[in-house]
């Protein structure tokens, strides 16, 4: 294994969910910004927007939407924006239709720009000495995370991150082994379930050193338990949401 | 601004499209494997998978799809997969339904997980010395693509890497002014393109110095040009060949 102090924080990577009281410097925003700007961009499109929210009361509006005490809470949050408004409005002011703008092909690749831009404004969070956790949850209401950001068309929030100065030290999860997830030339199609008994025990005794009070799945219980059975949530209108939002407009 | 090595190579931060004629070592391509291993997933539900092409056959015909001289040649070829297959196998094997993964709530959740590790080796990448290129042009084709990797349903490639020893010292491309990404609580609606203009300059600047005997766009010209006009494209398949991967099947 190669090690530097880039690879070495990819490695010891664990999502901080309790912070100190305190938020990041204006020297560290800055930096954060300036790597989120740094990020690849498809087609040179710079489809991304970023929302760092200070405001006590959206914060409160976004943790209750969220469901989860420490989103909003000690620390910074921001929210990854995909965003095809901005070069819409220079295609309008500049006399031109908004072309392939609606299209799925593009809020494909506007998703890259902000995602990507998401784990590399992460990278540099633990680069510091900081931690963060990803918010998904900003989309378990997505039409109440629409109005609370008051985003305009062409605009989707994707991610969001609580940043801060971690005031927890996790155990490192165990990851699935690489025979099942990193291949050489072609995709394992042959998956034996049994393979994953070594694993299961590994989370298994994971989740018991971590909290024994708490109940116990290993990997392949909860893969078929609750997150992936059905059920009704309202995360199912997204698809509304992107059409409200004139994205992914060819989906048929 | 914050230094340190990560944060430097992510300011520094340019695409490579010309390698040295080397691999990756072992200890390289597994340091990579176990970055993509321990990166972020959401709900630990880990779907998103690997693929190390070295096959030359493959190589070639990926190229061929691509339409771009780099890709498969010096160096070495990754394609980053959102992976639901994975998880509905382990349902299957465990005589579960397959629940909620052909949604496009969980299709989204897939994405996060790949995009996010995608950055992660990126970032790895670059803390090694090496360089890479994102090869967003794996789906200019995306039936063709999905034949030549031979990818089962629920699994879908969203991007390529090429990764290798630079061979070139390209210009820092410049980015938007952070006014017109990164926002303190509000998003910025009110956009003048005329605010553009210095930007606009600064773009065509770097065109100019880059090759003197290309086609110089600016900014706005870029985005009011061929890149996002009406065009027909392979492109827009990208819904029909998820459809046909049984992913994204709640879009109405």
């Amino acid at each position: 294994m190669i090690h530097n102090s880039t690879i070495d924080a990819q490695l010891n990577h664990r999502s901080i969910r309790k912070f100190k009281d305190t938020t990041l410097s204006k020297e560290q925003l800055e930096t954060l910004y300036e790597v989120f700007r740094q990020t690849s961009t498809s087609m040179f499109m710079q489809n991304a927007s970023l929302l760092h929210i200070t405001d006590e009361k959206k914060k409160k509006q976004i943790r209750e939407a969220c469901n989860q005490k420490y989103v909003g809470a000690e620390g910074d949050l921001f929210i990854f924006v995909v965003d095809l408004y901005r070069n819409q409005q220079i295609r309008k002011q500049l006399n031109k239709d908004d072309g392939r703008v609606h299209t799925t092909d593009i809020f494909f690749q506007a998703m890259e720009d902000t995602l990507l831009a998401f784990q590399n404004v992460a990278n540099a969070v633990e680069s510091m000495g900081l931690g963060y956790v990803p918010l998904g949850t900003i989309n378990d209401h997505p039409k109440k995370m629409l109005e609370i950001l008051d985003l305009p068309e062409l605009t989707f929030a994707v991610l969001g991150m609580q940043v801060g100065v971690p005031d927890q030290s996790p155990q490192l999860k165990p990851r699935l082994p690489l025979e099942f997830t990193c291949f050489e030339n072609d995709y394992k199609k042959n998956i034996d379930v049994k393979d994953l008994a070594d694993y299961d025990q590994v989370v298994t005794t994971y989740y018991d050193l971590r909290d024994a009070n708490r109940r116990i799945d290993s990997f392949t219980k909860q893969i078929t338990g609750a997150k992936l059975d059905n059920h009704e949530t309202d995360r199912d209108d997204l698809i509304e949401v992107l059409h409200h939002q004139k994205l992914c407009m060819d989906w048929k």
